[in-house]
């Protein structure tokens, strides 16, 4: 089938080679008018003039390498791409007495395949062999745009809740999300629909479990989200973000439900926060929200996410929030795109006659995960950061973090330094 | 080296541009013989005619971006495609005292590489991330064309047996195969002879283990299998099928056999028959019976499927069958190639001003795993399915299962509904 | 709207086509000086040149089907390519009383994904669905060539050590690497710079952890490793290699050390030389030497590899070599490029009319893994190999392994008979 295509293709593209087109028609016709050729050799001439009609057919699809692995077929219609990203880290700890373990690590290493088919339909599937297992699903879903600004979607994809848990790693200023990343939903099993206009968005939907949390003989739990977000002001250089979050989770069958977070640092495995497995919750509900304002290379960013776990022994509440600032010494900004940031594009290329965009950060995050009976800790960080945006696909990132306060049960206070190198295609 | 070649290729296609083709030669020749143009200048003219042989070999390999991402040389001898497929399923359990556990499930998520090498040669590797670790590789084999009808293939790859284990689940008419799908083999790591007529198939071939059997210092198994088909009648919308196959499978040292399934719904991972690990079988053979007829929109499918383990203490028989039926109610029908049922490809496309394939299904299925001193347990289920086909790529199903009996030692007969959503490219 | 775009897209290669070039302007220069068109019609005429400007634009980029699947942009700055690579091995063994277990492995199921952007960076990964887990990483680095010959490397990649060990399984002449494969570093997350020469390379680099060995609460080991590579003669079918490899390893947090070697056969799970975890071990350094000769179809290729372990109860030596020799029975030699065998291109291609290569092989190899108070055990293993390389992706090997000696603790003397069948990409 693809064969025969490939076929007709093929040969039409041949004989369009051997088509002259219009200039050598135009000659013919001077030649004739000249009377240098007479009527019949003008129409024997003129009759060689046929094969190209099927070009239009074989016209090849678009190929494109700066993005993985990319086609587009000629009517745009359908596209297909395969990319993927590596993210290794290395971070040396001064521990304070605890043995968090320095070293390095691959963060991430993800392989999607994803694409358009019929103009409409959506589909992507990414996978991360950093997590492994069934923890490494990434998206994997499909969508279909019913109209301009409104897409169904339906399958593996994340939760509506908080702007830095929403976008992708490479987009985000820091190695690691915040403290606050404890009270993230991340990806479930779901469908939904997201809405959104000019300057503003509206996803919503109710999920299931995630990929490996399907357990036998357990009724998994069910989650409502919701997500607004909203640009007050927007210029072509600034913009200012407000965003709004709420999902409510049934837990049905699962047994503990737990909120942890690491040092903003994942190539150790200590966390200094932890609620470890906390029985007998019913359900609970997040509240999520969001300021950002980006002028230009200076950038301003904000969000409180608050948690209430509902038991028969009584409630638990929890919360977490950050706010981190930083400037572009390049001529480059943030990219911003419904509802969330995109991955910087810099303006120069590093190693093409340019430096690549470099970007100097400060972070300050709390999480207090401590409750009533239960004593997940407190921790607040304070994260200094240099990026360097080689290309758009290819990032550096030097970190100082110090720990400068954690409570009960933690008593630690560790300082850490982490490099990462990463590509994300 | 490549992008030496993508160098040449890229200069070549350029100079192909310029090569104005026999319709100049043609218009050279006259204007010589007009003497318009004396000899020389015929000759230099003519001279510049060279550059463009090479064109052929410059001319781009045709991209597809409609099923995965592939490529085809011009030549059509080379071939590679990535591709893969997403499922998600939901469903809801009347449990009927047993705990199955509602909830959500990503049923299957795949890529895959396939392609053509040298025309005769071909090639695929396709992993399946939902099941994970050695229980993910599926097909991965090497395939050789001796002649038109007669291939020589190793690697891992489906033993021949049954049509509905065989033909892909985006293939099949239900969600889950039958009970009977206990029986199936699926891929082990051998090499065989597949063979084929225009209305005939047989394909054999010698196995060893499954990629996850290989066990330290075991002996893996060995099995002979054998399929045979026929179409018996075919006409353009209508065929009946028929097959029969055999397979004979020595268990080496591995210790025990088991035959199990779902209640056709694997959101639950609660199997109504079990025969548990038998211990003791030194070999086994089994036979699969199969009966179909497509007449247009109209489908009846039919299959038996029965196991003999040897053992010291007595041999042991279980068996298990379905009959399906399906019709659509649009102008579609299923699609069949080489002894296997294959995708259905709808006439129309849902959002793109089409309504899709629909089709409504009935299945009655089933199994005997209790046979002697082996309480397995038996099963009867009754299926009514709803399948909508968006697009070749694209489908979606609903289903309702009524679990008509079980016995021995199960007495449960819940109820389930199902639905599934599901992209294969 | 589609339509339009057809046209366009039409418009587009039409007009590209219709590009007579230089020879339809070099006609339209005679005619004009031969008076036949004048000077008006010519310019007219020489007007019509311009629309091949945007072709270039839309030149699409070269697709490659021939390895993988492979895209480069027009400007051949940016490539990506997707690939991978089955290997299925089949193994009967002659167990001189040990359980091996005969049977059949998927010894390497592989899929990558690897290329260039803006020409100077490159980045690559590859994983290996066989080893699974967080042992599968392969490749999975980022690259810059600073210039011609000096190039930065970061990721997970092979320690450089040993001719054996950093060539890729392709290339390697025999199933297994040599007994002495146990002091393989493999792959470390770490950076390093690669410089080379006309006939010589030399790489070094820092590591941390394999990517499977991050600890919690462990610190990680490093490893210093620097290889030289020399071709002190080269002529266009033959060459002399020699190679000298070092490296320091400091073992960080990580408790037990251990070396080990299979039977270079991996169907089999049993080692017969295994140090098993050697506590204690505060760093390690290991010192490695190469030489190679190829002279046409012939090949002569041996190594020496030596390990010391420095423990507080005294230090511990280790060591093995290898010798191989291998003859073409075609007309076919192996590939070498910058300090490591590539894989062997056949000159004639099995199934289109030619043979493929066809290559005899013979090894003597010995490890020696015994040293005061560890009875890791010695081996001598003696291999006869027959390799039909049928296409450049696609292998058949067939070796017969006689262990001529193992002592203290294994006493056993197998013999081994494996076949495998492979496909690279």
């Amino acid at each position: 089938m693809k064969i025969t295509r490939g076929l007709l293709a093929m040969s039409a593209m041949l004989s369009s080679v051997a088509y002259a087109g219009p200039e050598l028609e135009s000659l013919l016709q001077v030649l004739k008018a000249n009377g240098t050729i007479d009527a019949d050799q003008y129409q024997r001439l003129m009759m060689e003039q046929t094969a190209p009609v099927p070009v239009a057919k074989s016209t090849p699809a678009i190929a494109n390498a700066s993005s993985g692995l990319e086609i587009i077929s000629a009517d745009k219609q359908f596209t297909a791409q395969v990319g993927g990203r590596v993210e290794v880290h290395a971070a040396v700890y001064n521990d304070d007495g605890i043995n968090m373990g320095d070293g390095t690590s691959l963060r991430r290493a993800r392989i999607y395949l994803q694409g358009k088919l019929y103009g409409d339909w959506q589909y992507k599937f990414e996978y991360d062999f950093a997590d492994g297992g069934s923890k490494g699903f990434k998206d994997a879903y499909l969508s279909y745009e019913v109209k301009e600004g409104v897409e169904l979607i339906a399958g593996n994809y994340r939760v509506p809740y908080s702007l830095e848990a929403l976008a992708n790693s490479h987009a985000n200023t820091f190695m690691e999300r915040s403290l606050g990343f404890a009270f993230k939903p991340g990806w479930h099993l779901g469908s939904g629909v997201n809405v959104s206009g000019e300057n503003w968005t509206w996803n919503s939907g109710l999920f299931g479990d995630t990929p490996d949390q399907n357990t036998a003989g357990e009724d998994g739990e069910w989650i409502l989200g919701s997500r607004l977000t909203w640009l007050p002001y927007k210029s072509d250089s600034d913009f200012a973000h407000l965003g709004l979050a709420g999902l409510y989770g049934d837990r049905g069958d699962h047994l503990g439900l737990a909120y942890k977070s690491g040092p903003e640092s994942k190539v150790t495995k200590v966390n200094l926060v932890d609620t470890k497995s906390i029985a007998g919750v019913d359900s609970y509900t997040q509240l999520g929200l969001e300021a950002a304002l980006t002028l230009n290379r200076f950038n301003l960013q904000a969000e409180y996410m608050a948690a209430t776990l509902e038991r028969s022994q009584g409630d638990l509440n929890f919360d977490g929030w950050y706010v981190q600032s930083s400037y572009f010494l390049t001529n480059d900004r943030r990219s911003y795109k419904k509802g969330r940031y995109s991955p910087v594009k810099p303006q120069s290329i590093l190693g093409r006659n340019g430096t690549g965009a470099w970007e100097l950060a400060l972070r300050l995050s709390e999480v207090d995960l401590t409750d009533a009976d239960v004593f997940g800790g407190q921790q607040q960080d304070l994260t200094m950061a240099v990026n360097v945006y080689a290309t758009p696909q290819i990032r550096f990132s030097a970190e100082y973090i110090d720990v400068l306060s954690t409570s009960n049960p933690q008593t630690a206070e560790p300082e850490l330094f982490q490099l990462r190198v990463e590509w994300v295609l």
